[in-house]
């Protein structure tokens, strides 16, 4: 499919900031930029790298006092590698690319060691592979409730395990946190998606099954063939959008995201979909 | 520095059990490996991988039930980089390499975002740099209590940082958490140490700064010329000397660390010392 | 039924320290004590304190430097208060008696106030009183393993919610935990049981329903009519059969309870059963 | 002192909801009641309870939906044992008496069983009983800031001491669980308070010390013998000044607390000061 994608932020600066900006798209095989542009304050130069391993795309930028723009418009082609999900097994620890394997370690959002004994009961006798990380999802959408602002910076999948409500970024750590507990490495994603409502960075996460990164989304308010994949990371605090040090606040943001060729409107995937190499 | 290192574990298998094993020395321009020998169980083949970026050596095995030793002896050369701490300051976030940011974000056991108020209070006003550091191990060394046996595999910083009772991993993680709060990256080290009494393990932690990673110890343990370094990783999580899937109790450990040079014994240096390339 | 209590401790002290004992049945109409003694170590006198609203019987000492030891023996009838379950309805907050209301708020090892969304989603539908507290009951039972050593003086209902193990306080504190989130007053019970294996003081709730506070065991370890009081409490901080302020390890306990009057074994009970007043 | 005070709560409420009101002013010889009213919304009527331990002052109604206006006015002339600070130690354990020993555990808020390590080390040397208390106040007015709105309901002494943040509550919930972790006997006070800025309920806490409670308040913004004491209890679970259950929205209040005798304006007191009888 292809996006339409604009990506409007808008901040105060109060004292003099660096700012890590990860809001361009990844590029890939399987998700080609066909345009993009970004738009800094005037007089601002920033800085950009691509992470080798994950595609990652940083901009770092100095800014000064005062209200600054930024403004990020692309048109994407994602062509994503769909599998039936029964085609879609665990790979055992034995088997695991070394690469993989710190995302089966628990991260600051997602301490699976804590969860482990309600994640093996819950799911540990589903058929091992894409199954499994659905019927972690299928758990999550069923027993935590979507309701903005009830989590903050500090909440981790242990809270909302225990508040049972959260945002898209709490789904996806909750999600992570029972795959790693199963020895399943999982990882989170930021992203646009088409569909999205109301219109924001979207979050989701990826688990690792036959050999691929496999998308998934628990608060099911995106079919995950309409995801164009910004970054992954640990969990959000590696794979934020905007990072900074200094002092703003902000930004008020409008996000949207629309379908740019002729696709009609399609029900909703039941197929794995996976944008990873 | 020339130390000779053996290492001996031995695991008693009740099921089926993946280990991955990060024992071996790493291996660089500031730590030669003069000589090392791994010993498995017999009929053990193993599987072995560095991590291009860290230098981090894994062994993957498959154990079967039963009774396993496994041996590791090595003997190794360090050359620290050493520096006056006065000529070793922060690097600005602006002027990080990006591949050192991720050591800036708060993870499982180094949940930076939440003693920033603190840490900010206590040694926010520390010339910066190394001696911020050093002011950070001072205070660690002043108020937590060494107790073994007083944390275990779920104690996390903040949890440290409450109980004011750990041992060298937790001193290690409580350092990081105030070094990244701070803005200063820093990052989780397993190595070997001599003269540790009781000989075992050691972790230690690495701040970046002037360009470099230092080394810095809140345990005082160990003089930082000492150390030989096993892994590196964002905390205990990624840098654990053995990672295992399956069940098994153990290990028996026996660890020793001697000098091999005839380096007559010096008093505990007061320099920077870093072992990074 | 009559009961035959022994209970013999035994401490190491290391330094003087003033211990409260609270090990004593209560005494009552429904709980009449036949006979008892309490030996405490040669030269040791005691201070006793029966505390008028709830009928708890404390036991204050001043133990020197040396290994004491102290044995509690009754014999005790208690005729316990039985309904039929569904004749025992929760009780509208706007009913319930004063005294009764504190044992809706949070308390440290009950923090009812994290949990509430869970409950209310988990048990609001189900019909009130008795079975509600019931069906917490069986969910307990079924998604929490008794595993001994598995908890300690620190853990919490909302630990033992996420970690999914513990052992009897840990099921009694998060009973009471769920009961006060739904606006059902619960309190915690130390107390002897009939037929506990192994032998030792047990740890069970009480619900007020139905003008009345009925007993609970989410570890079904018990039938509810084999018990005899020792002490309520808000929660397990409050209750605890010894308070110490000093040094001391231990105890090695004895603790055994046998029936002393000719009732065939009975089946367990499935009636709701009170010992209070 | 005499104290008018005015405290005027307006509730929006959605569904049907029993509200226990605590804003009664205790009624004590030392704080005597000169006139007072309690002027309900139209139609409502209410059950008063009063706690014969503790003085506290329950008044309990059902409320329809709606929007309703409570205003309670009393004034109160307080009549404070002072005592000089030198004169008032510590009681050990052994001689507390019975009633107070609930005040040395740990509650929801104040979960003084965790800052113990911490509470010695920092407070352990200084002479006991009111300086010692003192102490601990100058360290939390020290070492935490007042900042509004950086608490919640769910906010207890551990966070506070890790985040170094809150509001009067959590001042006075940490103050408790650094006297109860040392020994001495502690409970929150929720108050009306003469010069508080901005005006609002007010809580600080008592320490049982020389056999009567005396006042603190580490948050340094009320003198304590401008005080009107409403409630005592654990911590805030305890003694909130409404406590409902169903559904309402508020309230907006406005509380004024002046003085009404021709006192002229006096220096803060260095002195202990109790209210208690």
């Amino acid at each position: 499919m292809r996006f339409l994608i604009d990506c409007e932020l808008q901040y105060e600066v109060v004292a003099e900031t660096t700012l890590i900006l990860n809001v361009e798209a990844q590029r890939d095989d399987r998700q080609r930029i066909i345009r993009e542009s970004l738009a800094l304050p005037l007089g601002i130069t920033s800085e950009a790298h691509v992470v080798p391993e994950t595609g990652n795309r940083y901009r770092r930028m100095v800014l000064p006092i005062g209200t600054h723009n930024i403004v990020y418009s692309a048109e994407v082609e994602t062509d994503p590698s769909i599998a039936d999900v029964v085609d879609v097994p665990a790979v055992p620890v034995a088997k695991l690319p070394f690469e993989v394997l710190p995302h089966l370690y628990p991260s600051r959002y997602c301490p699976s060691d804590r969860l482990g004994r309600f994640a093996w009961r819950q799911f540990g006798n589903i058929a091992s592979g894409h199954e499994k990380v659905e019927a972690i999802c299928n758990w999550i959408h069923e027993n935590v409730d979507y309701i903005s602002g009830s989590s903050d910076g500090s909440t981790s999948a242990h809270d909302t395990f225990t508040f049972r409500a959260g945002v898209c970024r709490d789904f996806a750590h909750l999600g992570i946190t029972f795959a790693r507990a199963l020895g399943i490495p999982a990882r989170f994603v930021s992203a646009y998606a088409l569909d999205l409502f109301p219109q924001d960075f979207h979050a989701v996460f990826e688990a690792y099954l036959g050999g691929r990164w496999y998308l998934f989304d628990a608060t099911r308010l995106c079919s995950m063939d309409r995801i164009t994949k910004i970054a992954v990371g640990r969990d959000a605090a590696d794979s934020a959008f905007v990072t900074y040090f200094g002092q703003l606040t902000g930004p008020p943001k409008t996000i949207t995201v629309r379908q740019s060729d002729a696709g009609a409107a399609t029900d909703w995937t039941v197929d794995a979909v996976s944008l990873s190499r």
